[in-house]
Order: C-alpha cells, then structure tokens, then sequence
C-alpha cells in the first residue's frame, strides 16, 4: 500500500469522556483503518483535549469532501472541536528563508532532494547572494532580498509575501538572521519554524555560541521553535544539546553546534509535514 | 484525585478495524474517563493489535468483577483478545535476587524507601550473606540461598521458590551471577527482570566490561530484559549507553558502567510496575 | 601499587615557551613517574597557561616539604606560578549541606559508604531536621541548624561555621535550598560546590522545574557549579540534559531530574577531590 | 597566525621516566611553542607510551628535515621511539570508496567543500553508477568499478589500485558494501576507515539494521573503525547510539542510522586528518 493512502485526523476541544469513543467509531463506519492514535489531556477534569490519528484511507465511503462534513456533524460540533484533516498524499509547500550559513537550509534540501522529506520547494529567499549556486544546484528558485538596515525590514518583507503569494503553506527561518516583523509573523501562524542555535531560553538574541563560550558552560544545544512576535519566545518543537569542554574555542562551539542545529531543524521539520504537532498557548504537544 | 483510582486494561490481539472504537465505548459507557491510550500495531492487514488504556476508576458503574466480565462479552471475546486489567491500588509484589554487588539492588531499595517505586517488598535472596545488614536497614526480610556449585542448583531453587511462595508476582535481577534453570524461569513467564552489564547483544555471558574493555569499544552499555531459558536472549526492555575512551581502565568501565545499570534497571522495573510493557514474541512493547 | 602512591601538581600561570619541560624535567630528576599530564592555554601568545600533572611518588627522593621548596625554586618563581601539590592519600573533609530534599545528599553518601568517593565527611548540616535518620543511619554527625526566615541568616552561618571549624575543606550543597551570605561564601572560595536542578543559565533561582514546565521546553537539566556571592552565577563544573515531553508534568520533571542531579553532582564532587578543576575567573578548567 | 602553521609529533615507545621531558625540552629548545599535549600510558610500569604534541612552528631555528634528524638523534633512538611528525600546511589525499547509498559520502563532500575537512579528494570510486552526477557536482572525479561478483574481486581491486596510484594517503568505506581482500587492506595498514551500521561488535555482517530490528533493541548504533583483514574486527576509532522504540520499523531505523552514521563517520574522519589517532593492537588511542 502507497504512504500516500493515508490521512491525518488533528482534535483540540475541551475534555469530557466520550471524544475518543465517538472519533474512532464514526472513523470505523466509515472504512477508516486507525493506524495510530495519540492523545493528551492537560487535565481529565476541565483541561484540554489533543488527538491524533493516522488512518488508511482506501476503504472510505466518502469523499474527502463528504467525510469532513460527516465528521463536523458527527462529533465536530458535538464536542466543539478544532480539528483538520491532512492527506499525505497532499505535499505542503515548504518556502526557507536563510542568511549566510548555509548548513541549515542545505540539510533541508539535501533531504528533500533524497525524497526524506516529503515537501515541495517553491523557493528559498535570502537577504544574502551568497548562497545563490548552492540553491539553484538542486534546481529550486533563489530570491534575493537585501535588507542592510533596519529600515528596509517593511520593504523587503512586502516584496517576501509577494514572493511567496500563496504559494507557501509554511516557512523555514534556516539561520535566517533578521527579525520578522508582527504584521509578516501574523500571516504565518504556527508556521514559521526556526532554529535558534542554543537551549532555549538561555541565550535569546544574537550570537549565543559567544554568550555561551563566555558563561562557560559545558553544554551547548539547539533548539526549533515557532516563530511569534516576541524573538526566540515562540512554542519550542525539539531540543538537543552535546558536551562541551574547556578546550573549546567559540569556532569549536559553532562546528559543533552546526551539527545540532541540523539535526534539531530537519526533526522538527518532519514533525511540521507529518501534522504531528499541535499547539497549545506557548507550548507544542508533539505526537512523535 | 488520589493516584490509586487509576486503572489500566492491556490488550493484545489480532488486528482489525474496530477494536479502538469498541473499546473505548464500552469504557465510556460504564463511566470510565480515559487519560491515557497508546497503541501499536505490527501490520493494519493481518498484524498483531496491542493497546493500553489507563481510565479513572471513581465512577466506573460497576464492580471490578462485573466489569471484567461486562468487558469479556462486549470486546474481549468477539475480538478474541488477550487482555487484563490492573489497579494501581493494587502494589504488586516485588522479589529481589542479588549476589555481592549492591548498586542495582539498592537504587531499587532506595526508590521505594522514598515512595518513587510502588511496590511491595516481601524479600530479597542472595547467594551471598555479605548485603544482609545494608538490605535489612530497610526493615526488609533477607534470606542467604548458598549456590556454590552448579551441582546445588536444583536445592537451591527450590529453596527460593520456597521462600517465594505466593508471595511474590514478579522477580528482579538486580545482579545475581547464578543461571536460573528452566524450570525456574517457567515459574514467572515475563516476569523476572535481569539487569545485563552491556548492551546487548554485544558481549553475553560472564564479564562484560572485561570483554568491552578488550575488544576497545568506545561505548559501554547495559540492558535490562526479561528473563527467557536461553542466557541474555530475552526481550528487551531497556537500554542505555555511555561515552568511554582509552584512558578509561577496566575499574572505570565498571564505575561508570554501575550508573547507568542502576538507571536502565529502575526504568525498566517502574514501567514493569506501572503495565506498560507486553512482550511480543522476542520484543517488547513498551507504552512509554 | 597503592592508589595512596599518587600524587597531583596543579599550575596556573602566564603561557610561555619551556614550561612543560620545566615541570616535567624537574619531577623526572627528583624520580616522580608522571602517569597523566594535562595542559590548557586560553592563547599561546600572551594568555594564560593550566596543567595538572598525576605522578608516582615511591620513589622520590625528597619529603614532602623539600620537594615543595625545590619545585618553587626550580619553576614556580620562575615562571611566576600559582601552583600546589595535593596527595592521595590525604582524603579531603567534605561537609554536606541539604534541606528537605535528600536524593543528592543520600547519593554522595551512598557513594562513599561503598568506597567510591575518597573523602572524609565530617557532618551532614541541614536546615529541618527531616533527614536525620537517613544521614546517622551512615553513622555521620547530623546538625540541625534552623533558617526559617532571612533574618535568621547572620545566626544560622554562624552556628554553621562553628560546627564547621577547621574541620571542612570544601562543602557541597545537595539541594540546600537557602542562600548564603557573601561573608560565608568568601571562607570557601570555590570550595563549595551546587547543584542547580536546571541547565544554566536558563531557570536561575527558585523552582526550575515548574519554571521549566511552564516554558514548554523539551529538555531539562542540572548544573554543578562552584559558589560565588552572585545566585547561581558561579563557574560552572558539569551539566547534563535528558529529553522530556508535553506528556510530563512538572512531577515528573522532579523525578527524572533527581537522576540527572545525582549523576551530575556526583561527577562534580569527584572531579574537585581528584583535584581535575582548576577556576579560571568565572569558567573552570576541568581534566577528566 | 595562520592554521598552517603547526605541526603534530605522534609518538609510541616503552614507557619509561623521562620521555616527557625529553620531548618537551627538545621542542622548546628548537623553538617549538607547544600548544596541546596529551599522553596516555597503559601501565607505567612496563607498558606503552603514547603522546600527541602540537606546537608552532614559525619560530623553529631547523627546517623540516633538519628537525626530524635531530629529534632522532636526541630522542627518537634513545628512547626506541616510533614516531613521525606531520604538518598542518600538508592537506592529507582521502579516496572515498561509496556503493548506492549516497548519505556518508555526501555528508564527507559538504563539510570538504564548505572547508571544515582539510583534506585532497582525489577521487571517489564505486561499484554502482548511480552517485556519477551527485560526485560530479563538487568537482571530484568519479570511477565506476564494477563487481557484481565475488570472482570480479581481485581485477576490480587491481582497477582501484591503479586509479589510486600514489594519490591517496588514506581511504574512506562511505557504506562501500563489497568485502576488501586481504591484499588490498595490507596496501593501507591503518588507513583505511569504515563506517558500519551498527554498534560493533553487535550485528557484524549483512543488514545489521535487519538483525537489530529483528532482535527487538531500544538502541541502535554507529561505528567508524580501521579495516583489518578481519570483517569488522578492526579498532574502532569512534561509536554513537540512538533510541528506537517498538514503533521503528525497519526503515526507521535506516533514517535514524543515517543521521548516526554521517555524524560518527565525519568525526572519524576528522580525528585521522588531525593525526589524533594512534592505534595500539586492536584498540585507538583518541586524543581529541
């Protein structure tokens, strides 16, 4: 059977029994085959209610169409749910912003281009040219757009959006090194991820290698989180950290800290395109 | 709401579509709330079904023997599943088997002394006499079992079974250096946890860190699994590794090595006590 | 060869050419078999230069003390060194301060009952008196010494200092969860060693875990550090991470950051008596 | 100051009192600033010694040659060294030998490319066509030497050795998937690395993740070890570990494996290049 004959099936609501019984047996009278089901509840008594599942959908006796009306009648308005349903067969469209340091994105399009990640690339846009033939290596379109100062932010964002019209279902901030304005985070809601490269919420802001060569620590880390307004306070999606030593010069922090920072965004990213997180005020409940 | 009113139902069967719905409606039904449900299939078409469900128990409309049986006539018998329910008011019984080093037997001690383990203690039986006084400051009985020879195998199992009577459901290895014989292991199927010094299947048998340390691997391990009659074959529960190097001696292979036995093996027994482990076939399920 | 045989020469001083060969010329000439030789260099040119060497000291052919004076004729003046000899046979007294919590302070006692930890330890203090029969059951003098309210403070450390005497060199605060005075600190400059239930510097101050939970991060972690008048600013020893997940709450935060307390503790405490840290301003320099 | 300008003494002898500061008294007296030192000794009596110098060499008073002569003269001989001295300015030629899968090449050309591998790539050779183009990118020439049978062994050998001529100094196994003959591997005595799929000396041979999955472990491995004549038996040089769960199946572990194996094959590859490797029987010393 195609990975492509599957579908996902994301819930929030309020909790209060029944939710599991009423999704998985409407799911069942249809022809749904449950392949996996997750789910979290802040609090049986009075707390919120996650749920995913994955379900083969072959055998469906209705359309896509038909079935997500049947849903919202069937258990949708009953619980007064906020859910959607994705289609694997459905590839997001993934755009990745990037400034100078090219190991992030390139991971992404590396993986992309093996057929690991199952997205489609409509463009990378850089505030940089630097990365320009790397890019358009793997045949994707490459976008300049400079922003030198402070004052071009609303100007080269205008000309982003533009860029990306609709065709974007979420960004990738890749090492992107300017800040987003509210109004252009706003388009994007829960769909921007980015990588900061330490544990957050130690070393917010810029340069962390060297806030964290200079505190001395003995670990450093990287962490993806969605993008909200307020800089690397966004949900936090994965972390990772690795053992450093005294040895370590600020240049070892950053090789070593490339290798987290790849590894931490290109499992977040999967995360994203497999629909397996959910958030929840300025937490992520991840599904993996 | 105190911990106590929890209880779990594990099930495994064939798979097929609308297990998960009758499940859950039948809990729903009789008042159970669920706060917890993993699943795992090993194929949608023709596969092995496993779940756990963890449900609160305060408003559950009947007794636990009419639900047992309620439960057999809806789900369990049209599905033709093996299944049981567990309480958490319900301590399990928990022996231990050393021989002369401490480590592991005491993190489990010493876990339960400060309530993290929830279980009771009717014993602990070794070969030796030597960690008589550091497991009797617990104000548990310690019975010696001498074992010196192959040849006093027989006497002494029977001795320990025994000693065991009925009064212990499950048995951890928390190092004990003599091989149970088959009738023994017979006695407690699934339910005698071993702690093994390496990550297995690497370096089986007597003295693992002397075989790591020859063989000059850069990882060191440990591994709790359930004991089978085949020697470090059974299913594994638990595993964990440690970064060594070349100046690591055989002595700090062990040192380091007792740390992370004392961590694999306390995991490994909390989720044995908590049911959400099942074995299938030579693996584990383990409902994390 | 007895473990008491060894001996270990910490340096600190201005980097310049020839001192490695200084030191090691001059211990091969009075027969001390050097079995390690660590070194560190903040920069070649003009910064500062750290090593600790690990020698034989049967065969010797001066006591302690000329060996001392004919090291600082031949080197420390020479090259300007802040330097000094420790023995291992000499096992440092270390005192342990604790509140209400009492796994870090049970591991370090835990670990020295059975020999690992090569200190004397003179006396448990604590602020309640809760932990008493844990601590005398190691048959080590336990001090109640009472700090209900900042003002008590000034009294407290004082009655602290009394039990302390002469009697300590350094002290490590297991989970001692009240702050101490810069005059106090100052008897003990990095000579008392924290543990820090969080990965500094994120989380400083009261109860990390919940602040942790609260921030929706994927990791949590410990820090031991050395003491300085400043919270939880001191230069940092040994730090360690474990994944979580939006599954945990804050309790489980607790549990499974206790383990990493008691491994990272543990490790830091080990390093200072083996005389592997050296404090280089607010970094340490740390030869495992 | 240029990265170029250091150089490495790796040297092994008998232990013995004064190597150290012979070694460091020689350096120091050419005018050599040594700016890392490491040493290990398996027995200080009667064992061997190893160390590992780096020091500068603007400032040495002999040439090359000059100093290798009386580094012999003052210290080699006297003490039966086997010793050689290397230069940063001296970028070693690595041959990658690569089968179908693309991943541990690829990730050995990005990091050569982006300069973080000091190393010549002469050229990659495989037994399959398929990586031609994704080779040719970088600029590196490719050889396709096919041997689809055992019995093509020995003149595809031949084929490799020819395109090797004097070109490569060592060689990399990026999942190069045929067996080397005996003949071959004596060409390279210590040169030749490997990465194998899985954490040796566990699941040797075909498929390990197959064998690993098929055992049912919690973790699965990586490891970079020097090819012998033995499959698999070599020292090994580096090794990590993952978690996977019973929800892994086969081709997770592959996915997850990928991302061990580029990580641990590209730290191998780094320790060789900076000659921090030295190996002793079947085991490595690794300064790193």
């Amino acid at each position: 059977m195609a990975t492509d004959s599957y579908a996902r099936l994301l819930i929030r609501c309020a909790d209060q029994p029944g939710i599991v019984a009423a999704v998985t047996t409407f799911l069942f009278q249809h022809g749904a085959n449950i392949t996996e089901l997750d789910q979290h509840s802040t609090d049986p008594s009075g707390g919120l209610f996650f749920m995913r599942l994955e379900f083969q959908t072959p055998k469906l006796d209705l359309s896509r169409q038909a079935l997500e009306q049947a849903f919202a009648e069937a258990a949708g308005r009953r619980y007064n749910m906020d859910w959607h349903i994705s289609y694997a067969a459905d590839r997001p469209r993934m755009a990745v912003l990037v400034s100078a340091h090219d190991h992030a994105a390139l991971e992404l399009l590396w993986r992309w281009q093996r057929g690991e990640l199952l997205v489609d690339i409509p463009c990378v846009i850089s505030n940089h040219d630097k990365l320009r033939g790397a890019v358009e290596q793997f045949g994707i379109p490459f976008h300049h757009v400079p922003q030198d100062t402070a004052g071009q932010r609303e100007q080269a964002e205008a000309r982003m959006l533009e860029l990306l019209g609709g065709n974007a279902e979420f960004l990738v901030l890749a090492r992107y090194m300017r800040i987003l304005g509210p109004a252009f985070v706003a388009r994007y809601p829960n769909r921007i991820i980015n990588i900061h490269h330490s544990f957050l919420p130690a070393f917010v802001g810029a340069d962390p290698y060297r806030q964290a060569y200079e505190r001395g620590v003995k670990i450093i880390g990287a962490t993806a989180h969605y993008v909200t307004a307020d800089l690397d306070q966004g949900p936090i999606i994965s972390q990772d950290t690795a053992h450093v030593s005294h040895s370590d010069e600020i240049d070892d922090l950053r090789r070593l800290g490339r290798d987290l920072e790849r590894q931490v965004l290109a499992r977040a990213v999967r995360w994203h395109v497999e629909d397996r997180i959910i958030v929840d005020g300025n937490k992520t409940i991840v599904f993996d």
